[in-house]
């Protein structure tokens, strides 16, 4: 890779980004005044050169980086299933980012099998893509040293190999969550969690914090690893769990599919325990009772995964691998209010 | 293109989904098999190489239009928001189905935008696709013919160009849900419509026919016509209906986002007209009255686009422009079965 930046410290190596926000215009802009200007103003396209030559940029290496139309300037995403909004919502900020740079987006959409997963890069990297975004499966990644493009993992790291990551605050949501429930007076907390994910991991591990930091212990009977992460099995160990003689009085739900069966199972048993659900979903505010949410910016997620690895695919961000964790926060509906008491009694 | 098949005529010819029927196994293994064989059982394997040879396949060109890896193994899907459930689901099942072909697939996701939508068909026919598939925004699409490549329209036809369409019964499941509100004894029925798009002109004609064929007239102060097709602009028109002095008593949503307005503005009015929706989404069965809706199989949508493009691009199916039509059913789930009397009443 050639150094177009002799004098400048990795950290500080302007990107296209800062092109744009030094110009004050959107990333599509500074990528149709490289590629000749058509449908720019005169004064815009002058004041995008203006930042190009002050930001000390070769002019034609982002030329090159933009232009689309080349093979190379394709990224792929490999993700899950697109029905479940949280893949959808990566798609689309990243396609929107890729886009705006002139990139296509292929896709691969893998359903949670690391096979799949497998065969969906390399059939990916053979079509010569600028670089992959990837929300990885378990499993080694090694095998994607070879790949010879930049890697950005999104939403969980990966083993064997060391690439960017975007992610959000899994363990911090999780601990937000139970901390909630506990503010309120439950101490017989049940966590759903879906097969042993990076992610439901983390979103345990705060679980068990903030129990600890109230001085409480974790009812192991009532960590519920799930044999699918679909809402069919929340629902059924949902069921379970309340037709136990120690139900739990709160559930913590670790995925959007996950807290759609535990409502499912509770609106058939009738039962009103609290239920806090990691992931906001369309309609939680409409159902029966408005469903409690710990959330972050999915759709940023998506955003920053593509402006990082169009900066790598540049050349143009070379600093070690980053970690970006985006925050989460918990929006209050009523499910995750609901007192102790509130479980024993039947739902109207 | 060569003409493989000099004495079949152009309705019979075999495509390679005939080769996988006759071997009694997937696309993806007849795939497996033009490239080598490798994962495939001997046993299998002959058996997909005869029904090759039964069907009189040049095995070359079998493995041409298969092979992963080249540039034009790549499809291109063109559709809108991919946070709507609707376009999600046709992404997820027309790749699946490329996907199990060797193809990739390059998306442009393009929220309801003519322009933005030429733009990306342009960089994608750049990027040298096998072939198009479009969920197509209004506006001439003749500039497509130029393409050189199959077009396969999905959900819509376009104008200016000749291409196969895989659509639903538009104006069947507006007649549909027509019919079985008049059937409940409503005669002030809204409906709400998104921005002419063809779809929603085709529901709102199976809404005209139903009450024709019931004897009475359209009160046309009842057409909605929406400035913009997402959720709040239904929420306030269904506000203004529910407010007049002679309110409707059933609606008609067209999408489901509107289906998602009207709900909204319902239960904060805290009134109960009849509702029908069309198209399912998810939770429409959790709602505080499950919605009763007009669906289709939108994941038969993509799947048939995409084996459809895949026969055309592979050259085994050259039959004249091809219009499927997916029938759509009525799930009834309450919010349709309410009496006109409800309307009048406040809801719980």
């Amino acid at each position: 890779m050639p150094e177009t930046f002799p004098n400048t410290p990795e950290a500080a190596r302007p990107t296209m980004i800062d092109v744009a926000r030094r110009a004050g215009v959107g990333l599509g802009t500074v990528s149709r005044v490289v590629n000749g200007g058509h449908g720019v103003r005169d004064e815009t396209a002058q004041r995008v050169r203006a930042a190009i030559d002050q930001l000390g940029f070769q002019r034609n290496e982002v030329a090159r980086a933009l232009r689309p139309g080349k093979k190379s300037s394709s990224l792929a995403l490999v993700l899950g299933d697109l029905t479940n909004p949280f893949y959808a919502t990566i798609a689309k900020a990243s396609l929107e980012v890729a886009g705006q740079s002139g990139f296509a987006v292929v896709l691969g959409s893998v359903d949670e099998d690391p096979e799949g997963e497998k065969r969906a890069i390399r059939e990916l990297v053979s079509r010569q893509v600028a670089g992959l975004m990837i929300v990885p499966d378990q499993g080694d990644h090694a095998f994607l040293a070879g790949a010879g493009v930049p890697v950005v993992f999104v939403d969980r790291p990966a083993t064997g190999i060391e690439a960017d990551i975007v992610m959000v605050d899994n363990e911090g949501g999780g601990r937000l969550a139970t901390e909630h429930l506990l503010s309120q007076g439950h101490e017989r907390i049940a966590i759903l969690l879906a097969p042993s994910y990076y992610t439901t991991g983390r979103r345990l591990r705060g679980f068990r914090r903030a129990h600890r930091t109230a001085g409480l212990d974790v009812d192991e009977s009532l960590v519920v690893q799930l044999p699918e992460g679909n809402a069919e099995s929340a629902e059924k160990a949902t069921r379970e769990l309340m037709l136990r003689p120690d139900p739990p009085t709160a559930i913590f739900a670790s995925t959007n599919f996950l807290t759609e069966g535990v409502l499912r199972a509770l609106g058939e048993l009738g039962r009103e325990p609290a239920v806090v659900g990691f992931d906001d979903f369309r309609l939680a505010d409409m159902l029966p009772t408005p469903v409690t949410v710990v959330a972050s910016d999915i759709a940023e997620l998506g955003r920053s995964a593509a402006r990082l690895l169009l900066d790598r695919a540049a050349g143009t961000d070379r600093r070690p691998p980053q970690r970006i964790v985006l925050p989460c926060a918990l929006i209050q509906r009523g499910s995750g209010e609901r007192p102790p008491s509130a479980a024993k009694r039947k739902a109207r």
